[in-house]
Formats: C-alpha cells, structure tokens, sequence
C-alpha cells in the first residue's frame, strides 16, 4: 500500500484515523489520574505519554485544546498542576479503554471502570491502585503546537511507585513481569516478550552485519 | 521501590537513566532515515516517535539541540526539511540498536549496520528497504522545549509504505504479523502479542466491571 500527502487527505475519515494513529508503532497504555477544583477525580488513557529527559526526570504527553470541548484531564492539570501515570496491566486493557468514553461531568471514571483511587499524602492527585508502575507529576509547562493546535504538557517526576522485582540492578524494567501494555492504533491491545538487550552502542564493538536484502 | 524528587536527583547516572528511560511504558522502535548537503545518509535509532495528529498527519519526535555535539539526524532534517521514519522488524533489533554508536561524519549507518537505502522520485530522503512500514515526512516546525533544551520536532507525513497484509478493512494494523518491535529504557527489546480489540467506547454501551483490589 502507498499513500501520498493528497491519497490520505482523501481517505474515508475512521479509515485515515485508525491508519494514521497505527503508524508510528506500539504505543504505551497510560492512565492518567486527576482530580478537578470540586473535589471530582477523573481518570482517562491517553497513548502518547513519552520520555523527555532523565536529568531532570520530565515526561511529555498530547493533549487537543479545551477551547471547544470539555477536556477534564487538561483542565484539572491547569488548575492542579498535578498529574499521575499508571501503566496499564494485561488484564485492566479492557477497563482502562472504556475511560474514553464521555461521562458527565459528576461521574468518576475510577468508579465507572472499577479502579481503585490512592493518595499520597500532600499530594493531590490520584493514582490507580491497580497499576503496578505509578508515577506523580508536577506541571512545569504547557506548549502550543501550532500546526494542529494541539498541547504538549511537561511535567517533572516528584513520584515514583514501581514493584522492586521488576527493576534489575542496572535499573531496567521487565516489562513482561510487570504484565505491561500497549496500543496499536485507537483500540488494539498487545502485550510483551522481550527479544533481547544489547550493551550500551560502541563503534569499536560494532558485529559484522549482513544485509538481508 | 518508593522513589521522590530527591531521591531521584540523588540516583547513580547510569541507574537513573536506565530506571527515567523505562517509566514511561514501552516505546516505538523506529529508525530515521536522513542525508546531509554533502549526500552522506544517515540512519539512527529513536524511540521518541509520537503520534501528534491525523488530519493534518502529524508525527512528533524529540531530539537533543545540536550546540555542543553534532547530531546528524538533526542537522540534516534542518538542511533538508525531509526525513523518513522507518518502523524495526524483530529480526533487525540488534542492527537497529547499533546506529546508536558514535560514527564519523563520513561514515553512513546503513552501510555499518547492514541496512539498504531506497528512494522515492523527487523525495531526497532515504528510507529503510528492510523495513515493514515506511513514512517519508516533510519537516513543519521545531519546537523548544525550555525545561530541559531540547527539541520536539513536528512533521508532516508526505509518503507512507506499509504492506497490504499488515492493515485490515477498517485500517488497523496488525503489529504482530508486521514483527514490529518495541524498545523499554535504552536497550531492551520486545515482540508484541495481541491481547484484545474493543470497540469505540460509549457510555450507554458500558460493560460492568467489579474492583480486582
């Protein structure tokens, strides 16, 4: 299949939608907890939270503007300016998917999917008991993206919850063991097998490669 | 393992990179394919590709600036305006990760790491002939990110190549039968097995879900 700039712009609108957020591979399966200014916690999984810098520890994620409709995540960040990300088990792709749908205002999306909320103390922002790697942010910027009008949300580390026995002694995640998830698209769910690791890339260490083809 | 700023701040360089780098879930394998003015390609590795949109089909990725080291990549998407993002199949994993070496300025990843470049008429970019999926953006804006100095670089996708058998009758792709490939913290790497796929979510079509804690 090849599509140029103009065969996508005409594409069925559903089909250009699952395309476009299918190519740039697996996505990882977050939910982010919030909770607004009344006191309501809202939960909602989003699949493009990325790492941003490890020193200080700053993590990104895309939100489309408030301006038209009521986007409660961006909404309770701005006026919170906390956040937490809670990877998605295997068993929970299911219940964290139906986050998306739209509630009303008064409805947590905690009880209406069956998670559990879970405080820090003197931290305001929930995280999902469920989750086996939890993490709680604090906002440090919002950047526009003007090509689409969309926002880039920054935010710093101030918490980390992660199981022990899934972080080796390098500091590296099994993500099998943790029962990780991914997005492929709007809507498919995968899981993991690890396929190798390699040490750190050095010229004077390269292997001799062959081309396949 | 319970870790706050501080503790983080506090970490071993190497463990807090390994650790900063895996939070976030696993992330896309994707190789950028670029040439400089002088017609030398290059070819790394990144793991920060993100969907930003579908109309207009925008991907987001992040760089580090290029003042005090030379980043290619960079460099060349700023000369050249053009790009490729090419996704890793499971077999070329360790090829893929060896782009990351620090090569000289006239040496080409493809030729060190055993990959072929392949070009589209009127398209200065290589892509990847090993690869399953193919995108050939157009370079839209390069925003700053302050917080920590680096760059989100925005592009437009102008070519797409993805095999016919990989995307079903609604556009949603088939990761496991594409042997695409996922990578946690800097070095480990996954294959992905499809665990479910759930309908668009609405509210009045809400399953019951009961507390797992």
């Amino acid at each position: 299949m090849y599509l140029n700039k103009n065969d996508i712009k005409n594409l069925d609108r559903i089909y250009r939608l699952n395309v476009i957020n299918s190519i740039t591979g697996i996505k990882p399966a977050n939910l982010i907890g919030t909770v607004s200014g009344e006191g309501i916690e809202n939960l909602a999984i989003f699949s493009s939270v990325v790492h941003l810098g490890s020193n200080p520890p700053l993590i990104g994620m895309f939100s489309r503007p408030d301006k038209e409709v009521r986007r409660h995540t961006l909404e309770n960040i701005k006026s919170n300016e906390v956040y937490t990300i809670n990877h998605v088990k295997k068993d929970h792709a299911k219940q964290a998917h139906y986050t998306s749908a739209k509630f009303d205002d008064d409805e947590s999306e905690f009880e209406k999917c069956g998670f559990t909320p879970e405080y820090l103390e003197g931290y305001a922002a929930p995280f999902v008991k469920e989750s086996s790697c939890k993490i709680g942010l604090g906002l440090r910027d919002l950047i526009p993206i003007r090509t689409n009008n969309t926002l880039l949300i920054v935010g710093e580390i101030l918490h980390l919850i992660v199981p022990d026995e899934i972080v080796d002694e390098k500091g590296q995640f099994d993500l099998t063991k943790m029962e990780g998830t991914g997005v492929s698209g709007l809507n498919v769910y995968y899981g993991f097998e690890k396929i190798n690791q390699f040490p750190y890339a050095r010229k004077e260490e390269l292997p001799e490669f062959k081309k396949s083809v």
